[in-house]
């Protein structure tokens, strides 16, 4: 593959993507065969947050591969590395690893960690930034249960506007044919006003709507999302809200017969758990397909190798006035600039810059 | 084997001790030929409690046959894993391994897991109520070490009324010929009516003492356990008889010469430091035997292969009163009842059912 | 190899090194020979204080070894351990594993356990007293990219007098030919009296200085450490100080241009981040040769299997006044006794003894 570091999904291109997905299926249906390929090489885990379902699908993926794992995994083993930048810990660890896949509070943070890696870097979430391999593992169930990603009616449903699964999948559609998407929230909760521009300069057929039942029999897939009480303004419309965006056995009767439930997990009780039984309950499948999906990845990068890193400029002032951006904490990042569509963002998380 | 999941020590009839034991001997004897038995298997370990020596020892045994470890092990990991219900966290990690060893402080735990678990579960202790492995290493180092458990002499010392080793121990020793039960403790921390109900109605030989000495030169076994100051009602009891309950190698000298010293572990003071090098001193070799007898049962249960469960119905309210039922916490569990005895009992956690 | 544990550097002979050193050599240029080497072999790592950096060194060391990885690695998990003596814990680990690697805040406990150890222990930092690991990690740095250690001149550069890696370097170089040692410190952070007596008696060419800039010019290594403002007595004596022990670009322009910068690392502000991409800038490289120098030293110890200890006397008293020594913490320890130069000394933490 031609990438090194997976920062972004939307960096793959549909050819990169389809590369991962063969591979995956294929590691799918003679998982065997792959016990070995990365035997000798050795993931170090950066989890500066705590995770329980992305560090074990990463650290399962790795072992099946017959490599091994390493780091550390929650906030206070994070605090022992206080005092150190993240340029140092990276440093250090990439003399021990040959892949590091982090998790960090700061958004930007994997970015930054690929400036200084000798090693590829993976983000398994940088705040509320991104979440790439998460992006994988939905699309690669959609890919290997019906077939083709190409022409799906989704359904999204919960709290679009807080989720960054959310909208790191919507980015990641937008490079499918023909894909429609119901946009299924209480208005309070609809998607953000930058991912509605991108939708429309996209040209994506989109339809957003309040209810669930009317449209779910035109689905292919549903994506259930976690709503969240502390996200509505007014309680009482949480109150009024709430059991519209729950999905019964009930509500599924309307539904195709081969519509595929989704969920990122963990759920709390957006989804009943007489639903669980229904074959068109993937939520847990897709569980182990991010894990199949992140094999496909790991075997690539992996095995790149070490190299050394390019000297960077040293920052003094960051350029980007995101509060949670990773050039807050850490101000001798260099000051790089990206283009988002036609206006200038700090390269780390994505933030337009104001000038 | 013809067993899944091992939940309860006293599910295994005599013929699959007995295979576990051949195999455990083997492993002990020609451990290399062991190193690749699972390989490319890995074993999920969710300990919602902490644990040392019982968390080493699985991990261990699935080393040493070649396959590998992931989990959480603290109660903070498992709180992350808080808000989401026992069955989707057991879900996801089916998901991810071959194998699940789980402790957890409620009763019934293992079982209410194994009804949800696409792979075999390992019941590594579940509250005050089973922890089955435990007496697979204390039988293995019985047979490994007297030649055979058939007609063997057991003192069992300590606390007897709270020990959930000493209720397990004694359950399983039913199973075989002519064992002759030394039950020693203080009268306020004898073993409860039930377990001397069970073993009035098995036959069993058994006779209540409150003092060590007198009966250590009858004893083919002693099994020391840990008497807990805060378990006396009266602290002057414990004044009286703290003494009473030490091995020392003092009293060692009126004991068989062949006799064999257990203890579960971690001791305290109940054994003082000069026992350790008398010959008859067993409780770290019994620790190692609890390593081999894991690898004898994890070679099976781990390469049983993934298989669907069966959909359960959704329990509304627990049947059980048991507080430390695992129903109590989690309400969705089918109401499942079982026969002990003649009595109905709470198939989870074996409490007695009033009805 | 002829030695069974690594507690202090200063045990091991010349030669000794060589071997080691040898083997590491061969293990940076041929690392797939040495992929299985230790297969099936088990670390067990006792942290009872928390480590990152030598604590992934190990794990990857033994990892890159085929072997793998077990322990606990928290002051919460050692507490849990706690209750229960150093003894017993040892006893316990060294069932299960082949190597044990441990760190503990109480000084000479790698000597206690190396007493009731079945497996060899290898010292990763006991308090402020010994870590050979690290100044393995130094000398095989220096010898790799400078070709030899005689003849070195070293510049030692910090707080010479509360630094662990430093008093263990100097003892360590004492046994090579032509070293010239250059102590760069504050009046006030000096090496101790004990290191100083230490360096006469063994006739080393040193000079105690309290300037880096007029001395860089002649140094082919300078070991740059840490300064915590906390040490000063006086705190207009930090601030007078403080920017002279700051390495820069700048500074290294007076510098040898093959002179190699090391540090023991994590850093927090002693070398700016501009000297990082001067090839001389050597400490990350540092870091990885550590992990290979670890490889080296586990690959014997790791297959020395299980021997039986000898019993061992049970002690009453600890001899030693140390608070922070390990016989004051674990009294049942035998009261071993050893000579350093005339002096008696506590065979665990080398302190002197009083009589």
């Amino acid at each position: 593959m031609s990438f090194r570091h997976l920062i972004d999904f939307g960096d793959l291109t549909r050819g990169e993507w389809e590369e991962i997905y063969n591979r995956c299926q294929d590691i799918m249906d003679h998982t065997k065969d792959y016990m070995d390929v990365c035997k000798g090489m050795i993931q170090g885990n950066l989890f500066f947050e705590p995770s329980t379902r992305t560090k074990f699908s990463f650290q399962t993926a790795m072992l099946r591969l017959g490599g091994s794992v390493f780091g550390f995994d929650d906030p206070k083993s994070s605090s022992t590395a206080k005092g150190e930048s993240l340029k140092d810990t990276i440093k250090m660890v990439s003399a021990y690893a040959d892949v590091i896949v982090m998790r960090n509070p700061k958004e930007g943070a994997a970015k930054a960690a690929s400036l200084y890696s000798e090693v590829p870097v993976i983000n398994a979430g940088d705040g509320g930034h991104m979440h790439p391999t998460q992006t994988l593992a939905d699309l690669t169930t959609v890919q290997r249960f019906r077939g083709a990603i190409d022409g799906v009616s989704i359904g999204i449903c919960g709290d679009l506007k807080n989720g960054r699964t959310v909208h790191s999948l919507i980015k990641a559609l937008a490079k499918f044919e023909n894909v429609r998407f119901y946009l299924i929230a209480p208005r309070e909760l609809a998607i953000p006003d930058y991912v509605r521009a991108f939708m429309q300069e996209q040209h994506l057929w989109f339809a957003e709507v309040t209810g669930l039942e009317p449209v779910i029999p035109r689905l292919d897939v549903l994506y259930m999302t976690r709503i969240q009480r502390e996200r509505f303004i007014d309680p009482l419309a949480y109150e009024r809200n709430k059991g519209i965006y729950v999905l019964t056995k009930r509500k599924l009767e309307r539904a195709k017969k081969d519509m595929m439930v989704l969920h990122p997990l963990p759920r709390v009780d957006e989804i009943t758990l007489d639903v669980d039984d229904d074959p068109r309950a993937m939520y847990f499948e897709q569980a182990r397909c991010g894990m199949y999906a992140r094999m496909a990845l790991l075997m690539d990068l992996a095995r790149q190798g070490h190299r050394k890193t390019e000297p960077v400029e040293i920052g003094t002032n960051p350029l980007c006035e995101n509060p949670n951006c990773i050039t807050q904490a850490e101000r001798y990042l260099p000051p790089l600039v990206k283009k988002n569509g036609g206006s200038l963002c700090c390269a780390y998380c994505d933030s337009q810059l104001t000038d």
